[in-house]
C-alpha cells in the first residue's frame, strides 16, 4: 500500500505541476528536494509571481521514524514508528476572481517497534477559497468532488461536504474559510470498506481535483478588475492566514514537531492585509461572498 | 486598586495618543467605544495610513463577568468571576528603519460569587521588533526600560528582560519577535512588593513607554528607503503575525473565549507578505538583524 501509494502522489504532482505550468504560460515551478534527519523527505515544488499564480506550492513528502511525543498523545498510542505520505498543495492566483484552492490526499501507518502494524489510515480532501462568488464555480467544484464520491457510496459526498465546511471554519469570525469541498480522515478497514476500497476512493478524488479545479481557473484568470478587487482579496487572503495558524491542525502539529517550516508555510498567501475593522458595503459582491461563508449552501 | 489603575490607563491611553498624533502630523486616531454583553466594555483607538504610523491602535478595557471554562482550566480555578482592565497598544510605522513597538500593562482579579477577593496581580511589558538593527535603538529602549525597573528593585530588568526574550520567541523559526524590552505577569503581593509597590513599579514602566520609543520614531521615521528595505519590513511583519497567531497567548484566549476580534487583531499588520524560503544575502543588514534575533543580546 505504501509503494503504491507514494507511487500515485509522484505521478500526481508531476500531472499537477505539468498543468499548472502551461495553464500559467510564464512561471516554472522551482524544486526543492529535502530530507528529514530523522528518515524520509520530500519534493516541494514552488511556483511565484507567475502570469497566473502569484504563488502556490504542490509539494509531497514519505517521511517515517519514531512517532514525536506530541503526535503519541494525539493519537493516544505508546511510543510506536510511523509512516506518513502525501500530496499537500495550495495555489493562490493572482487574479482576485479566481479562487484559492487547496487538496490534500494522505496515507499514514503507525507501527510497532518490531514493524508490526498497529493502525493505518487515509485522508485528505479539496476545497475552494473564491474572493467572489460565482455561483457556477461552486458548483462545478462541488459536482466533481460528489461524482468521484459517488462511484464509490452514495453516502460520502453529504457527509465529507459537511466535514469540509466544519474543518474550515474561522470559528474566531464566525465564517468558513471558504465554500468548502470535501474533508475526510481516518479512512480505515471497515466490513464494507477494506484498504484497498479506500486506496481506490482516495486516488479517485487525487485525480478528480485537475477537471474541479482547471475549468474555473480559466474562466477567471484573465477577467479584468482593479484595486477595490485587489484590496479585497488582500484583506481576505488574512482570513485564510488566520485559519492556518490559529485553527488548522496540520499546520500548527507541524510547526510543533519540527517539521520542514518552508513547506508547511508554503500555503500562506503572498500579499496579505489587514484592516481595522474593515466590512464589505451593503449588498456588494464583496458582502454575497461573506454571506455565504457565513451560511454554507448545497452546491451540488 | 481597580479604580486607581482604570484612571491611569484612561489618563495614559490620552497622552500616548496625542504624543502620537503629533508626531504622525497627519493622521488622527479613530476612537471605537465597546461593550462587553457579559460585562465592561473598551475603548479602542486606531490609527491607519498616517505619515508616519501605516497602522496602530492603542486600546484599553475594563471588562468582567463569570470567568470563561478555558479560563478556569487554565488558572486552575472553579466557577469564579474575573475583573481585568489594561492599555494594550502596537504601533506599525511605515518606514522599514522604523521599528514596531507593543506594550501592555494590566491589573487582573479573580473573586467568589459572593465578592471575596480570590487573587489578584499586575501584567505587562513592552517590547520592539526593528525591521533594521540600530544598536543606538536597541540600547535605548533596553536603558529606559532599565530605569524604571532600578527605581523599584535591581532584580528586575533583568529577570524581566529575559522573560520577554523567552515569551516573544517565534519557536518554530528558531528567532526571537524582536530585540526585547520588558515582560513580566502574576506580580502577586508578597513579603517584600505589596499591591501598592507592584502598583508603582507597573505605572512607572508604563509611564516610562514614550520616553523609551520617541526618541527612536523621531530619528527614523523619515530615513529614506526603498523597494529592498519595504519587501524585507513586509516579510518580516509576516513573522510578526506567525508569532502573534501561533504563539501569543493573549491573542489566542481572545480569539477562543469570544473577545472583541478587531481590537485583539489590531496588532496584525497592514501589508504583509510571505515569499518561500526566503533568505537575507549573507553579509547584508538584513541577514545582521535575523543573527541578534537567533541570539539576543544584553542591550542595557
Amino acid at each position: 500500500m505504501r509503494d503504491k501509494f507514494v507511487n500515485f502522489i509522484e505521478n500526481l504532482q508531476d500531472k499537477i505541476t505539468e498543468t499548472l505550468e502551461n495553464i500559467d504560460g510564464e512561471a516554472k515551478f522551482h524544486q526543492d528536494l529535502w530530507e528529514r534527519p530523522e528518515g524520509g523527505g520530500g519534493r516541494t515544488r514552488v511556483i511565484e509571481n507567475g502570469a497566473v499564480f502569484e504563488k502556490g506550492g504542490v509539494n509531497i513528502s514519505k517521511v517515517h521514524g519514531a512517532l514525536a511525543p506530541a503526535m503519541q498523545q494525539y493519537f493516544k498510542v505508546g511510543d510506536v514508528d510511523f509512516f506518513a505520505c502525501g500530496l499537500s498543495l495550495v495555489l493562490h492566483p493572482k487574479n482576485p476572481y479566481a479562487p484559492t484552492v487547496h487538496a490534500n490526499w494522505r496515507y499514514f501507518e503507525m507501527f510497532e517497534k518490531d514493524g508490526t502494524l498497529v493502525d493505518s489510515w487515509f485522508g485528505g480532501g479539496q476545497d475552494l477559497t473564491p474572493y467572489y462568488l460565482f455561483e457556477e464555480d461552486a458548483k462545478h467544484f462541488h459536482e466533481v468532488s460528489k461524482a468521484a464520491c459517488d462511484a464509490h457510496e452514495k453516502t460520502f459526498y453529504p457527509e465529507y461536504k459537511k466535514k469540509c465546511d466544519e474543518y474550515f471554519h474561522n470559528a474566531h469570525r464566525g465564517e468558513a474559510r471558504g465554500i468548502g469541498g470535501l474533508f475526510f480522515d481516518y479512512l480505515k478497514a471497515t466490513e464494507t470498506q477494506s484498504m484497498q476500497d479506500w486506496y481506490n476512493f482516495v486516488t479517485q478524488v487525487g485525480d478528480s481535483f485537475l477537471s474541479a479545479y482547471v475549468p474555473i481557473i480559466e474562466r477567471r484568470k484573465d477577467l479584468p478588475y482593479g484595486e477595490r478587487e485587489r484590496n479585497w482579496q488582500e484583506v481576505r487572503r488574512g482570513r485564510y492566514v488566520e485559519f492556518n495558524l490559529v485553527h488548522d491542525k496540520g499546520t500548527l502539529f507541524g510547526l510543533k514537531t519540527n517539521g520542514r517550516i518552508e513547506s508547511i508555510l508554503m500555503s500562506l498567501p503572498p500579499v496579505v492585509q489587514w484592516k481595522y475593522d474593515h466590512h464589505p458595503e451593503p449588498g456588494s459582491e464583496e458582502e454575497k461572498l461573506v454571506e455565504v461563508l457565513k451560511n454554507p449552501k448545497d452546491w451540488a
